[in-house]
């Protein structure tokens, strides 16, 4: 080793909202810390964007009362929220046609009969997962074996019913049916509250927003850590041993006692781990894809869908905004709608040239909203495939046979390795409050250890 | 740019046969060109080995009368083939019970009337697959939508041929059958020149093998090439803009007008490439993982098994060792049996201590060929899960929704980036004889191009 090697108690590599809060949790613990990012600002998923003067979020937002994590931790930074504007008829559009609902989608009423039955069935499955371990669940292997859309193949017989599930892991999850296991979807659902919580507003994951956006959050963390956290600095290589960890990051090696990776599994992946990790644990990291989703703001004189008795929320599964909610600040000021492009369409319109995308994305708000919304005032995307930091979003998902196969490794340490980010929780991974309680088990681990 | 930096026509990311071949025919074509390699070996999961005295493969090995190119190659550097010893029965086990067959294994008979019908719809599926585009086959959306577990699981009655269906995906490709969409393997059938040819040793893909090892051809045309190639110089990025590409390497940058990566999709997901991939083409990368396999030799005093009337085949889905061949240079010298560990037998055994290995694998060769089998004179292993430029073999494949979301990138150059290897081969992808044709389709767009 080089007298010229930096040494550290944890390397933490990943900025993001994991990362922070593991490094910030064992520096107050007194140890010293180092936080290596690849890309030219902290946050990772979660990321400020403003469209007229208004500062968006143009990552994760929303928190619900489940996420008390996250609650607390913006509580004492002194970040409020606000509630998600709910008043008014939402929207659903199916096969063209545009109808308004309250509390249910309107569908046909055998499917949603359908939609009764398989959620209670989910309910049952979900029921049979043993908590942190779906993977030993009695019947994991078969379900492990079918995608979601195999499943919805055998289960649903109705149309809408199987329209339903196919928009809901676009909404959700922003994949395709084809993608993800059986298996990992129920447990999606498990850790994440069950699908009323996931998909509701007022009492779910929707319910709140933090005023001035939650890219706050890591942004306050990373102020406190100040200069232990390296910008543009990817991470290439680890090397561990009896007495550390030595790692090889763009701008040269440091050495610790500890290092968390923060990171998704397919960066994670990217690094050259010596020696290298079990199989098992290397062939998870090959085997988590990313969701795809592109994010836009849409700002408009007025909210004008208001007037016209609107939430702004509006959902589908065949149009490319496959999800739209209400971000205006007031009734008075000027209206902006957020939307998400999910799954399939999220790849398709990668593809467009911007203006394209934008006159995409302006079509379905005329399809759902009318011809009010053909004027907007502002336009801005945050194109998630396009990060070469991130390569698509929410969140890692677990394709067919990978959970029974290698999902026993998602948290478990290599020697002195240990694993952090939204991914590697047990509860709510691919939400904020999943990146934050992950962070904080990786600390409470180190804690003790170094 | 720094004047420092080296200038090439073309450079090529991998050293394995498929890169190399590329390298050459563009040098022979009087372009300029630099091989990357980040072992310190070429051949990629071409790679030699030796027991007892003798050279063996520790990677790919067999070839058959339909890979003209690999034959054509070797001719060429005057490397002669020899068959595969094949005289006596082959040993089948199932349910820990060993039987002997000739042609057919021993099956119970709905199991074998059943497997016919299986070939019989498999041969009229692939016949629906349109050649080099298998994702715009009309029933492509609802073959990729199933793993092949759930597609034998739907069409697959008797125990029997279940049974044959994951000991085949285990042989041929190296994985689960809960971890392939049924329409890769579909499309891995046809472009190896179907299932009687893929498990064929007289007339199939084991019929012959190389003198000296098939490792000789990516070291033979690695010594045409000489100082054209660096070892131990990973990449980490590309950067390309219009007037030519710059390759970031741990020991320094270069520029080329193309850039040939000739590695598989999960390393090439490793390289940062700015501007960032099509989202489609960075989607297909993190979502193509590696088989799983360990390649280990037996050494014996003698070919005991000849003497006994068997050929040293043996065949199991449920054994550790799930493929046997003899691989004794002959009657009178030692005796040596090459065995593969396949799929999740792989991953298990990746986990155990080398001694704990080496007693699982003579267990089955003693369960196989009774208590001679139980001295073996020599043991060597190549675990390719922990190779870490490798983590695993023979070949990437596809889980569900992945050929019909993001197929159709894995031959379409991104610019001035290219792809070879012998995942991007359309016929005999996996095989030594796809990284030869992928390294020449490669070249022979470069050739007109550079």
């Amino acid at each position: 080793m080089a007298d010229s090697d930096r040494r550290y108690d944890v390397i933490v590599i990943g900025a993001g909202l994991s990362g922070l809060k593991t490094a910030l949790e064992l520096k107050k613990a007194g140890k010293s810390v180092l936080v290596l990012e690849a890309r030219d600002r902290v946050g990772g998923r979660s990321m400020p964007g403003e469209i007229c003067g208004q500062t968006v979020d143009f990552g994760g937002q929303w928190v619900g009362p489940q996420q008390t994590q996250l609650l607390a931790q913006a509580r004492e930074l002194g970040i409020e929220t606000r509630p998600q504007y709910t008043e008014g008829a939402n929207l659903l559009s199916r096969h063209g046609r545009v109808s308004r609902y309250t509390s249910t989608p309107k569908l046909p009423l055998p499917s949603l009969v359908e939609l009764g039955l398989i959620e209670r069935r989910w309910r049952r499955d979900i029921a049979a997962l043993p908590l942190g371990a779906p993977w030993s669940a009695e019947r994991a292997r078969e379900w492990d074996a079918l995608s979601l859309e195999s499943w919805a193949l055998r289960h649903v017989r109705t149309e809408g019913a199987r329209y339903f599930v196919r928009t809901i892991a676009g909404a959700l999850l922003c994949i395709d049916t084809s993608q993800i296991s059986y298996l990992h979807f129920l447990e999606m659902l498990r850790s994440c509250g069950g699908l009323e919580t996931m998909i509701g507003v007022e009492g779910g994951a929707q319910q709140d927003k933090f005023a001035g956006g939650a890219w706050q959050i890591p942004k306050r963390l990373a102020d406190i850590l100040g200069a232990d956290i390296e910008l543009e600095n990817p991470v290439h290589a680890v090397e561990q041993d009896a007495a550390g960890v030595r790692v090889f990051a763009a701008r040269g090696a440091c050495l610790a006692r500890h290092v968390v990776v923060a990171v998704p599994p397919i960066f994670a992946s990217r690094i050259h781990f010596a020696p290298g990790l079990p199989a098992r644990r290397a062939g998870l990291m090959q085997r988590m894809p990313m969701g795809a989703v592109i994010k836009v703001h849409i700002a408009y004189e007025t909210p004008f869908w208001r007037q016209a008795g609107l939430s702004g929320s509006a959902v589908s599964g065949d149009r490319h905004l496959g999800t739209v909610f209400d971000q205006s600040l007031g009734d008075d000021g000027i209206g902006v709608l957020v939307g998400l492009i999910e799954a399939r369409h999220a790849v398709a319109l990668s593809a467009f040239d911007p203006d394209a995308r934008r006159a995409a994305v302006v079509d379905d708000l005329v399809h759902y909203f009318g011809a009010a919304a053909s004027r907007p005032i502002g336009y801005v995307e945050q194109d998630w495939l396009a990060e070469p930091w991130s390569l698509g979003g929410y969140a890692a998902h677990m394709p067919p046979g990978v959970m029974t196969g290698y999902g026993d490794t998602l948290r478990e340490p290599c020697g002195r390795i240990h694993w952090a980010g939204t991914e590697a929780a047990t509860e709510f991974p691919g939400y904020l409050e999943g990146a934050l309680r992950a962070g904080i088990r990786a600390a409470d681990v180190l804690r003790q250890a170094a």
